[in-house]
Protein backbone atom coordinates (compact mmCIF):
# COMPACT_ATOMS: atom_id res chain seq x y z
CA UNK A 1 0.00 0.00 0.00
CA UNK A 2 1.54 3.60 -0.80
CA UNK A 3 1.74 6.14 1.42
CA UNK A 4 -1.61 8.23 2.25
CA UNK A 5 -2.24 10.99 0.53
CA UNK A 6 -3.54 13.77 3.14
CA UNK A 7 -4.73 17.49 2.02
CA UNK A 8 -4.59 20.34 4.18
CA UNK A 9 -6.48 23.39 4.12
CA UNK A 10 -7.68 26.19 6.53
CA UNK A 11 -9.69 29.70 6.42
CA UNK A 12 -6.68 31.58 7.95
CA UNK A 13 -4.89 31.49 5.27
CA UNK A 14 -1.68 29.36 4.57
CA UNK A 15 1.03 31.53 6.50
CA UNK A 16 -1.27 31.16 9.95
CA UNK A 17 0.38 28.92 12.75
CA UNK A 18 -2.31 27.09 13.09
CA UNK A 19 -2.06 25.17 9.72
CA UNK A 20 1.73 25.19 9.81
CA UNK A 21 1.38 23.27 13.26
CA UNK A 22 -1.38 21.00 11.69
CA UNK A 23 0.71 20.21 8.90
CA UNK A 24 3.66 19.39 11.46
CA UNK A 25 2.25 17.06 13.41
CA UNK A 26 0.65 14.58 10.79
CA UNK A 27 3.62 14.82 8.35
CA UNK A 28 4.88 11.24 9.22
CA UNK A 29 1.27 9.66 8.40
CA UNK A 30 1.86 10.35 4.77
CA UNK A 31 2.52 12.38 2.13
CA UNK A 32 1.16 16.12 3.01
CA UNK A 33 -0.26 18.67 0.33
CA UNK A 34 -1.53 22.19 1.94
CA UNK A 35 -3.22 24.38 -0.43
CA UNK A 36 -4.72 27.30 1.19
CA UNK A 37 -6.26 30.56 0.95
CA UNK A 38 -3.75 34.01 0.22
CA UNK A 39 -4.89 35.11 3.45
CA UNK A 40 -7.97 35.36 6.26
CA UNK A 41 -11.12 33.94 4.94
CA UNK A 42 -12.86 34.13 8.57
CA UNK A 43 -16.55 33.39 8.27
CA UNK A 44 -16.24 31.85 4.62
CA UNK A 45 -18.49 29.32 5.52
CA UNK A 46 -18.49 26.92 2.77
CA UNK A 47 -19.07 29.43 0.28
CA UNK A 48 -17.74 29.44 -3.14
CA UNK A 49 -16.86 32.04 -5.93
CA UNK A 50 -19.37 32.18 -8.41
CA UNK A 51 -18.17 36.05 -9.94
CA UNK A 52 -14.77 35.58 -10.58
CA UNK A 53 -11.92 33.25 -11.95
CA UNK A 54 -9.80 31.89 -9.02
CA UNK A 55 -6.14 30.87 -9.17
CA UNK A 56 -3.33 28.93 -7.38
CA UNK A 57 0.14 29.41 -6.88
CA UNK A 58 2.58 26.98 -5.70
CA UNK A 59 5.06 28.33 -2.92
CA UNK A 60 8.79 27.52 -2.16
CA UNK A 61 7.63 24.63 0.35
CA UNK A 62 7.16 21.40 -1.36
CA UNK A 63 3.35 20.34 -1.96
CA UNK A 64 2.38 24.16 -0.55
CA UNK A 65 -0.28 26.07 -2.75
CA UNK A 66 -1.89 29.49 -1.73
CA UNK A 67 -4.99 29.70 -3.82
CA UNK A 68 -7.10 33.16 -3.91
CA UNK A 69 -10.24 31.60 -3.35
CA UNK A 70 -12.46 30.69 0.01
CA UNK A 71 -11.68 27.24 1.74
CA UNK A 72 -13.92 25.47 -0.14
CA UNK A 73 -12.73 26.60 -3.77
CA UNK A 74 -9.47 25.27 -1.85
CA UNK A 75 -10.82 21.66 -1.52
CA UNK A 76 -12.62 21.49 -5.13
CA UNK A 77 -9.17 23.34 -6.88
CA UNK A 78 -6.89 20.91 -5.17
CA UNK A 79 -8.83 17.88 -6.21
CA UNK A 80 -9.11 18.53 -9.70
CA UNK A 81 -5.81 19.97 -10.55
CA UNK A 82 -2.97 19.78 -7.68
CA UNK A 83 -3.04 16.43 -5.77
CA UNK A 84 -2.50 13.41 -8.28
CA UNK A 85 -4.69 11.33 -6.50
CA UNK A 86 -7.99 11.46 -4.22
CA UNK A 87 -6.69 12.59 -0.74
CA UNK A 88 -7.54 9.50 2.06
CA UNK A 89 -7.70 12.20 4.37
CA UNK A 90 -8.59 16.33 4.13
CA UNK A 91 -7.63 18.04 7.59
CA UNK A 92 -9.06 21.81 8.03
CA UNK A 93 -7.28 23.93 10.67
CA UNK A 94 -6.12 24.88 13.37
CA UNK A 95 -8.53 27.45 13.31
CA UNK A 96 -7.56 30.63 15.18
CA UNK A 97 -10.97 30.01 17.92
CA UNK A 98 -13.84 27.82 18.29
CA UNK A 99 -15.90 26.58 16.06
CA UNK A 100 -18.87 24.77 18.64
CA UNK A 101 -21.93 25.12 18.84
CA UNK A 102 -23.80 26.85 15.77
CA UNK A 103 -20.81 28.83 14.81
CA UNK A 104 -20.19 25.88 12.62
CA UNK A 105 -22.83 27.19 10.38
CA UNK A 106 -20.19 30.68 9.83
CA UNK A 107 -17.09 28.27 9.80
CA UNK A 108 -14.30 28.43 6.86
CA UNK A 109 -12.44 25.94 8.75
CA UNK A 110 -15.82 23.82 8.77
CA UNK A 111 -16.96 24.21 4.95
CA UNK A 112 -13.70 23.11 3.94
CA UNK A 113 -14.20 19.97 5.81
CA UNK A 114 -18.43 19.87 4.58
CA UNK A 115 -16.72 19.91 1.16
CA UNK A 116 -14.36 17.12 1.19
CA UNK A 117 -16.95 14.64 3.46
CA UNK A 118 -19.28 15.65 -0.16
CA UNK A 119 -16.34 14.18 -2.36
CA UNK A 120 -16.09 11.26 -0.20
CA UNK A 121 -12.66 11.66 1.76
CA UNK A 122 -12.80 11.37 5.39
CA UNK A 123 -12.55 15.06 6.48
CA UNK A 124 -11.75 16.89 10.36
CA UNK A 125 -12.06 20.51 11.04
CA UNK A 126 -10.02 21.24 14.05
CA UNK A 127 -10.08 24.92 15.48
CA UNK A 128 -8.71 26.00 19.32
CA UNK A 129 -11.49 27.36 21.77
CA UNK A 130 -9.88 30.49 22.55
CA UNK A 131 -11.32 32.78 25.71
CA UNK A 132 -10.99 36.32 26.00
CA UNK A 133 -7.98 37.82 26.05
CA UNK A 134 -6.30 34.81 24.86
CA UNK A 135 -4.36 35.20 21.40
CA UNK A 136 -3.34 31.76 19.41
CA UNK A 137 -0.06 33.06 19.31
CA UNK A 138 0.31 33.24 23.35
CA UNK A 139 -1.58 29.81 23.28
CA UNK A 140 -0.22 27.87 20.93
CA UNK A 141 -1.89 24.58 20.55
CA UNK A 142 0.25 21.74 23.32
CA UNK A 143 2.70 18.81 21.75
CA UNK A 144 0.33 16.75 23.91
CA UNK A 145 -2.86 17.91 22.09
CA UNK A 146 -1.02 17.74 18.64
CA UNK A 147 0.19 13.76 19.55
CA UNK A 148 -3.66 12.89 19.99
CA UNK A 149 -4.65 14.26 17.00
CA UNK A 150 -2.19 12.71 15.06
CA UNK A 151 -3.59 9.41 16.96
CA UNK A 152 -7.18 10.57 15.66
CA UNK A 153 -6.20 11.33 11.82
CA UNK A 154 -4.12 7.91 12.12
CA UNK A 155 -7.42 6.31 13.36
CA UNK A 156 -9.08 7.92 10.79
CA UNK A 157 -6.98 6.72 8.34
CA UNK A 158 -7.13 2.86 9.30
CA UNK A 159 -10.81 2.96 9.72
CA UNK A 160 -12.57 5.51 7.96
CA UNK A 161 -15.77 7.63 8.87
CA UNK A 162 -19.58 7.13 8.48
CA UNK A 163 -21.11 8.10 4.98
CA UNK A 164 -21.65 11.53 4.90
CA UNK A 165 -20.14 11.81 8.29
CA UNK A 166 -17.08 14.04 9.16
CA UNK A 167 -15.98 15.24 12.57
CA UNK A 168 -16.03 18.67 14.11
CA UNK A 169 -13.20 18.64 16.82
CA UNK A 170 -12.27 21.93 19.00
CA UNK A 171 -9.45 21.91 20.97
CA UNK A 172 -9.01 23.87 25.16
CA UNK A 173 -6.26 25.77 25.74
CA UNK A 174 -4.42 23.80 27.62
CA UNK A 175 -0.31 22.78 28.59
CA UNK A 176 -1.95 18.64 28.94
CA UNK A 177 -4.25 17.02 26.72
CA UNK A 178 -6.88 15.73 29.07
CA UNK A 179 -9.04 13.12 26.53
CA UNK A 180 -11.64 13.55 23.97
CA UNK A 181 -15.22 13.67 24.18
CA UNK A 182 -17.96 12.78 21.41
CA UNK A 183 -20.58 15.13 22.14
CA UNK A 184 -23.57 16.71 20.15
CA UNK A 185 -23.64 20.24 18.78
CA UNK A 186 -24.93 22.54 21.79
CA UNK A 187 -27.38 25.35 21.07
CA UNK A 188 -25.93 28.44 20.68
CA UNK A 189 -27.11 31.99 20.36
CA UNK A 190 -25.01 35.03 18.78
CA UNK A 191 -26.22 38.41 20.03
CA UNK A 192 -25.48 41.86 19.73
CA UNK A 193 -23.56 41.54 16.94
CA UNK A 194 -22.53 45.17 15.57
CA UNK A 195 -20.64 47.51 16.61
CA UNK A 196 -21.30 50.76 14.28
CA UNK A 197 -17.72 52.10 12.33
CA UNK A 198 -16.11 55.28 12.25
CA UNK A 199 -16.51 56.46 8.61
CA UNK A 200 -15.21 59.84 7.05
CA UNK A 201 -17.52 59.68 4.42
CA UNK A 202 -20.73 60.25 7.27
CA UNK A 203 -22.20 56.92 6.21
CA UNK A 204 -23.20 54.86 9.03
CA UNK A 205 -21.31 51.12 8.78
CA UNK A 206 -20.96 48.66 11.18
CA UNK A 207 -18.41 45.74 12.31
CA UNK A 208 -19.50 42.33 12.88
CA UNK A 209 -18.84 41.17 15.97
CA UNK A 210 -21.03 39.40 19.00
CA UNK A 211 -22.13 37.82 22.14
CA UNK A 212 -22.24 34.23 22.24
CA UNK A 213 -24.15 32.44 24.65
CA UNK A 214 -24.44 28.87 25.14
CA UNK A 215 -28.52 28.15 25.67
CA UNK A 216 -27.31 24.83 27.28
CA UNK A 217 -25.40 25.33 30.28
CA UNK A 218 -26.47 22.77 32.41
CA UNK A 219 -26.02 20.06 29.62
CA UNK A 220 -23.08 17.48 29.61
CA UNK A 221 -23.47 16.08 26.45
CA UNK A 222 -22.55 19.34 24.15
CA UNK A 223 -19.10 20.17 22.74
CA UNK A 224 -19.15 23.33 24.80
CA UNK A 225 -19.71 20.97 28.00
CA UNK A 226 -16.59 18.96 27.09
CA UNK A 227 -14.71 22.14 26.11
CA UNK A 228 -15.39 23.91 29.91
CA UNK A 229 -14.17 20.83 31.34
CA UNK A 230 -11.07 20.78 29.57
CA UNK A 231 -11.37 18.01 27.34
CA UNK A 232 -11.19 18.19 23.44
CA UNK A 233 -14.85 17.66 21.72
CA UNK A 234 -15.64 15.56 18.55
CA UNK A 235 -18.85 16.10 16.75
CA UNK A 236 -20.19 14.07 14.33
CA UNK A 237 -21.26 16.01 11.68
CA UNK A 238 -23.53 14.99 8.98
CA UNK A 239 -23.66 16.39 5.57
CA UNK A 240 -27.64 15.76 5.12
CA UNK A 241 -29.22 18.62 6.91
CA UNK A 242 -32.56 16.61 6.66
CA UNK A 243 -34.76 17.01 10.03
CA UNK A 244 -36.22 13.92 9.67
CA UNK A 245 -37.74 13.75 13.08
CA UNK A 246 -39.88 17.18 12.18
CA UNK A 247 -40.97 15.66 8.64
CA UNK A 248 -44.55 14.43 10.30
CA UNK A 249 -45.37 17.55 11.56
CA UNK A 250 -44.08 18.89 8.33
CA UNK A 251 -46.30 17.23 6.27
CA UNK A 252 -49.31 18.28 8.01
CA UNK A 253 -48.36 21.45 7.75
CA UNK A 254 -48.33 21.53 3.69
CA UNK A 255 -51.62 18.97 3.36
CA UNK B 1 -53.04 40.75 17.23
CA UNK B 2 -50.84 43.27 15.10
CA UNK B 3 -50.13 42.45 11.88
CA UNK B 4 -47.28 39.54 11.06
CA UNK B 5 -43.58 41.51 10.13
CA UNK B 6 -41.95 39.59 7.31
CA UNK B 7 -38.53 40.09 6.68
CA UNK B 8 -37.29 39.00 2.78
CA UNK B 9 -33.92 38.65 1.61
CA UNK B 10 -31.87 36.65 -1.22
CA UNK B 11 -28.39 35.59 -2.49
CA UNK B 12 -29.25 36.91 -6.16
CA UNK B 13 -29.68 41.10 -4.88
CA UNK B 14 -32.77 43.46 -4.51
CA UNK B 15 -33.10 44.18 -8.18
CA UNK B 16 -33.65 40.43 -8.99
CA UNK B 17 -36.87 39.18 -10.23
CA UNK B 18 -37.30 36.61 -7.77
CA UNK B 19 -37.15 38.60 -4.58
CA UNK B 20 -39.86 40.91 -6.17
CA UNK B 21 -42.61 38.03 -6.96
CA UNK B 22 -41.92 36.80 -2.88
CA UNK B 23 -42.35 40.00 -1.89
CA UNK B 24 -45.71 40.67 -4.68
CA UNK B 25 -46.83 36.86 -2.87
CA UNK B 26 -46.89 37.53 1.09
CA UNK B 27 -47.78 41.06 0.86
CA UNK B 28 -51.31 40.65 1.75
CA UNK B 29 -49.79 38.67 4.99
CA UNK B 30 -48.28 41.30 6.68
CA UNK B 31 -45.50 43.97 7.13
CA UNK B 32 -42.82 43.24 4.71
CA UNK B 33 -39.73 44.41 5.27
CA UNK B 34 -36.88 43.45 2.08
CA UNK B 35 -33.43 43.73 3.39
CA UNK B 36 -31.35 42.54 0.37
CA UNK B 37 -27.62 42.12 -0.89
CA UNK B 38 -26.67 45.03 -3.38
CA UNK B 39 -25.82 42.70 -5.79
CA UNK B 40 -25.52 38.73 -6.51
CA UNK B 41 -24.21 37.12 -3.94
CA UNK B 42 -24.54 33.17 -5.17
CA UNK B 43 -22.73 30.97 -3.34
CA UNK B 44 -22.16 32.88 -0.63
CA UNK B 45 -23.65 29.81 1.84
CA UNK B 46 -23.69 31.05 5.58
CA UNK B 47 -21.13 33.44 4.90
CA UNK B 48 -20.55 36.79 7.23
CA UNK B 49 -18.20 39.97 6.34
CA UNK B 50 -15.25 40.01 9.00
CA UNK B 51 -12.63 42.02 7.70
CA UNK B 52 -14.43 44.88 6.16
CA UNK B 53 -17.50 47.04 8.16
CA UNK B 54 -20.79 46.58 6.00
CA UNK B 55 -23.22 49.51 5.17
CA UNK B 56 -27.16 49.10 4.21
CA UNK B 57 -29.22 51.90 2.19
CA UNK B 58 -33.07 52.47 2.58
CA UNK B 59 -34.47 52.10 -1.09
CA UNK B 60 -37.28 54.45 -2.90
CA UNK B 61 -39.59 51.38 -2.19
CA UNK B 62 -40.63 51.66 1.51
CA UNK B 63 -39.34 49.11 3.99
CA UNK B 64 -36.77 48.42 1.25
CA UNK B 65 -33.10 47.95 2.11
CA UNK B 66 -29.99 46.73 0.07
CA UNK B 67 -26.71 46.13 2.28
CA UNK B 68 -23.14 45.54 0.80
CA UNK B 69 -22.88 42.46 2.81
CA UNK B 70 -23.70 38.29 2.52
CA UNK B 71 -26.95 37.04 2.73
CA UNK B 72 -26.44 36.72 6.54
CA UNK B 73 -25.28 40.06 6.93
CA UNK B 74 -28.71 41.32 6.07
CA UNK B 75 -30.32 39.20 8.51
CA UNK B 76 -28.37 40.20 11.12
CA UNK B 77 -28.35 44.22 10.16
CA UNK B 78 -31.98 44.05 9.61
CA UNK B 79 -32.26 42.20 12.82
CA UNK B 80 -30.76 44.85 15.14
CA UNK B 81 -30.65 47.92 12.87
CA UNK B 82 -33.70 47.95 10.72
CA UNK B 83 -37.16 46.10 11.16
CA UNK B 84 -38.77 47.42 14.51
CA UNK B 85 -39.59 43.75 16.30
CA UNK B 86 -38.55 40.67 15.85
CA UNK B 87 -40.13 39.27 12.61
CA UNK B 88 -42.52 36.43 12.71
CA UNK B 89 -41.19 35.02 9.20
CA UNK B 90 -37.97 34.80 7.48
CA UNK B 91 -38.42 34.37 3.51
CA UNK B 92 -35.32 34.04 1.93
CA UNK B 93 -35.13 33.71 -2.28
CA UNK B 94 -37.10 33.27 -4.66
CA UNK B 95 -33.57 32.18 -6.14
CA UNK B 96 -32.65 31.86 -9.45
CA UNK B 97 -31.68 28.06 -9.96
CA UNK B 98 -32.31 24.91 -7.52
CA UNK B 99 -30.95 24.45 -3.66
CA UNK B 100 -31.70 20.82 -3.56
CA UNK B 101 -29.96 18.03 -2.33
CA UNK B 102 -26.00 19.09 -1.25
CA UNK B 103 -26.50 22.39 -2.89
CA UNK B 104 -27.67 23.24 0.17
CA UNK B 105 -23.91 23.64 1.49
CA UNK B 106 -23.38 26.58 -1.01
CA UNK B 107 -26.64 28.12 -1.37
CA UNK B 108 -26.46 31.98 0.27
CA UNK B 109 -30.42 31.36 -0.33
CA UNK B 110 -30.16 28.91 2.35
CA UNK B 111 -27.67 30.89 4.52
CA UNK B 112 -30.24 33.27 5.20
CA UNK B 113 -32.60 30.85 6.29
CA UNK B 114 -30.40 28.94 8.78
CA UNK B 115 -29.52 32.67 9.83
CA UNK B 116 -33.56 33.19 10.77
CA UNK B 117 -34.01 29.66 11.89
CA UNK B 118 -30.71 30.25 15.21
CA UNK B 119 -32.32 33.61 15.67
CA UNK B 120 -35.82 31.38 16.56
CA UNK B 121 -37.54 32.86 13.48
CA UNK B 122 -39.52 30.38 11.47
CA UNK B 123 -37.98 30.61 7.90
CA UNK B 124 -38.25 29.70 4.80
CA UNK B 125 -35.75 28.97 1.45
CA UNK B 126 -37.35 29.01 -1.50
CA UNK B 127 -35.45 28.36 -4.97
CA UNK B 128 -36.39 27.71 -8.84
CA UNK B 129 -35.53 24.42 -10.36
CA UNK B 130 -34.36 25.35 -14.00
CA UNK B 131 -32.78 22.78 -15.88
CA UNK B 132 -30.27 23.10 -18.88
CA UNK B 133 -30.83 26.02 -21.44
CA UNK B 134 -34.07 27.64 -19.00
CA UNK B 135 -33.46 30.87 -17.58
CA UNK B 136 -35.69 32.41 -14.58
CA UNK B 137 -36.81 35.34 -16.98
CA UNK B 138 -38.11 33.47 -19.55
CA UNK B 139 -39.61 30.95 -16.67
CA UNK B 140 -40.91 32.70 -14.09
CA UNK B 141 -42.64 31.42 -11.58
CA UNK B 142 -46.32 30.78 -12.03
CA UNK B 143 -49.19 32.83 -9.84
CA UNK B 144 -50.49 29.16 -9.36
CA UNK B 145 -47.36 28.84 -7.54
CA UNK B 146 -46.78 31.82 -5.74
CA UNK B 147 -50.33 31.62 -4.56
CA UNK B 148 -49.30 28.05 -3.01
CA UNK B 149 -46.55 29.80 -1.36
CA UNK B 150 -48.23 32.28 0.19
CA UNK B 151 -50.60 29.75 1.74
CA UNK B 152 -47.37 27.46 3.06
CA UNK B 153 -46.29 30.71 4.76
CA UNK B 154 -50.00 31.88 6.03
CA UNK B 155 -49.72 28.14 7.59
CA UNK B 156 -45.94 29.10 9.17
CA UNK B 157 -47.32 32.04 10.98
CA UNK B 158 -50.06 30.52 12.47
CA UNK B 159 -48.22 26.79 13.34
CA UNK B 160 -44.45 28.03 13.90
CA UNK B 161 -41.87 25.51 12.75
CA UNK B 162 -40.32 22.76 15.42
CA UNK B 163 -37.13 24.23 17.21
CA UNK B 164 -33.94 24.77 15.46
CA UNK B 165 -36.01 23.50 11.96
CA UNK B 166 -36.26 25.70 8.63
CA UNK B 167 -37.26 24.54 5.07
CA UNK B 168 -35.90 24.25 2.05
CA UNK B 169 -38.17 24.38 -0.51
CA UNK B 170 -37.87 23.92 -3.99
CA UNK B 171 -40.13 24.72 -7.20
CA UNK B 172 -39.95 23.08 -10.61
CA UNK B 173 -41.04 25.23 -14.06
CA UNK B 174 -44.32 24.82 -14.67
CA UNK B 175 -47.17 26.60 -15.69
CA UNK B 176 -49.63 24.26 -13.22
CA UNK B 177 -48.75 23.77 -9.42
CA UNK B 178 -48.71 20.32 -8.77
CA UNK B 179 -48.71 20.20 -4.78
CA UNK B 180 -46.13 19.70 -2.40
CA UNK B 181 -44.48 16.57 -0.86
CA UNK B 182 -42.21 16.58 1.74
CA UNK B 183 -38.86 14.91 1.07
CA UNK B 184 -35.08 14.38 2.69
CA UNK B 185 -32.41 15.98 1.23
CA UNK B 186 -31.23 13.92 -2.02
CA UNK B 187 -27.78 12.61 -1.85
CA UNK B 188 -25.69 13.87 -4.66
CA UNK B 189 -22.15 15.12 -6.15
CA UNK B 190 -20.70 18.01 -8.15
CA UNK B 191 -17.99 16.91 -10.24
CA UNK B 192 -15.77 18.57 -13.41
CA UNK B 193 -16.06 21.66 -11.40
CA UNK B 194 -13.25 24.18 -13.07
CA UNK B 195 -12.85 25.31 -16.41
CA UNK B 196 -9.81 27.26 -17.63
CA UNK B 197 -10.26 31.17 -17.56
CA UNK B 198 -8.96 33.12 -20.70
CA UNK B 199 -5.91 35.24 -18.88
CA UNK B 200 -4.14 37.77 -20.59
CA UNK B 201 -1.18 37.92 -18.48
CA UNK B 202 -0.94 34.49 -18.77
CA UNK B 203 -1.36 32.84 -15.43
CA UNK B 204 -3.59 29.88 -14.90
CA UNK B 205 -7.20 30.60 -13.44
CA UNK B 206 -9.91 28.87 -13.02
CA UNK B 207 -13.55 29.63 -13.49
CA UNK B 208 -16.16 27.36 -11.23
CA UNK B 209 -19.27 25.58 -12.85
CA UNK B 210 -19.57 21.73 -12.15
CA UNK B 211 -22.15 18.96 -13.30
CA UNK B 212 -24.50 17.67 -10.78
CA UNK B 213 -25.18 13.49 -10.09
CA UNK B 214 -28.06 12.60 -7.98
CA UNK B 215 -26.59 9.56 -6.63
CA UNK B 216 -30.08 8.15 -5.73
CA UNK B 217 -31.55 8.22 -9.07
CA UNK B 218 -33.98 5.53 -8.17
CA UNK B 219 -34.90 6.84 -4.82
CA UNK B 220 -38.71 8.65 -4.40
CA UNK B 221 -38.30 10.12 -1.12
CA UNK B 222 -36.06 12.67 -1.93
CA UNK B 223 -36.22 16.26 -2.99
CA UNK B 224 -34.78 15.70 -7.04
CA UNK B 225 -37.28 12.97 -6.74
CA UNK B 226 -40.33 15.48 -5.96
CA UNK B 227 -38.86 17.98 -8.97
CA UNK B 228 -38.55 15.52 -11.79
CA UNK B 229 -41.99 14.40 -10.98
CA UNK B 230 -43.25 18.37 -10.86
CA UNK B 231 -44.03 18.62 -7.24
CA UNK B 232 -42.67 21.66 -5.46
CA UNK B 233 -40.28 19.68 -2.62
CA UNK B 234 -40.16 20.57 0.73
CA UNK B 235 -37.41 19.33 3.26
CA UNK B 236 -37.33 20.22 6.80
CA UNK B 237 -33.73 21.20 7.60
CA UNK B 238 -31.74 21.35 10.80
CA UNK B 239 -29.73 23.54 12.14
CA UNK B 240 -27.85 20.67 14.59
CA UNK B 241 -25.30 19.36 12.58
CA UNK B 242 -24.78 16.51 14.60
CA UNK B 243 -24.66 13.06 13.06
CA UNK B 244 -26.30 11.45 15.87
CA UNK B 245 -26.47 8.01 14.22
CA UNK B 246 -22.67 7.91 14.10
CA UNK B 247 -22.19 8.73 17.70
CA UNK B 248 -21.43 5.37 19.11
CA UNK B 249 -18.93 4.72 15.73
CA UNK B 250 -17.04 7.51 16.58
CA UNK B 251 -16.92 7.08 20.12
CA UNK B 252 -14.86 3.14 19.59
CA UNK B 253 -13.06 5.22 17.33
CA UNK B 254 -11.43 7.90 19.86
CA UNK B 255 -11.67 5.28 22.56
Amino acid sequence: MSSPLILITNDDGYQSAGIQALARAVASLGEVYVVAPDGPRSGAAASITCTTPVSFSALSVPRTYSCTGTPVDCVKLALEQIVPRKPDLLLSGINHGDNASVSIHYSGTMGAVFEGCMKEIPSIGVSLYLQHGQSYEDNPVSEDALTAIAELCRRVLEQGLPQDTCLNVNLPVAHRFRGWQVCRQARGRWSAEWITAANPRGQQSFWLTGQFTDLEPQAEDTDFAALREGYGSVVPVTVDMTAFAAMERVARLVQ
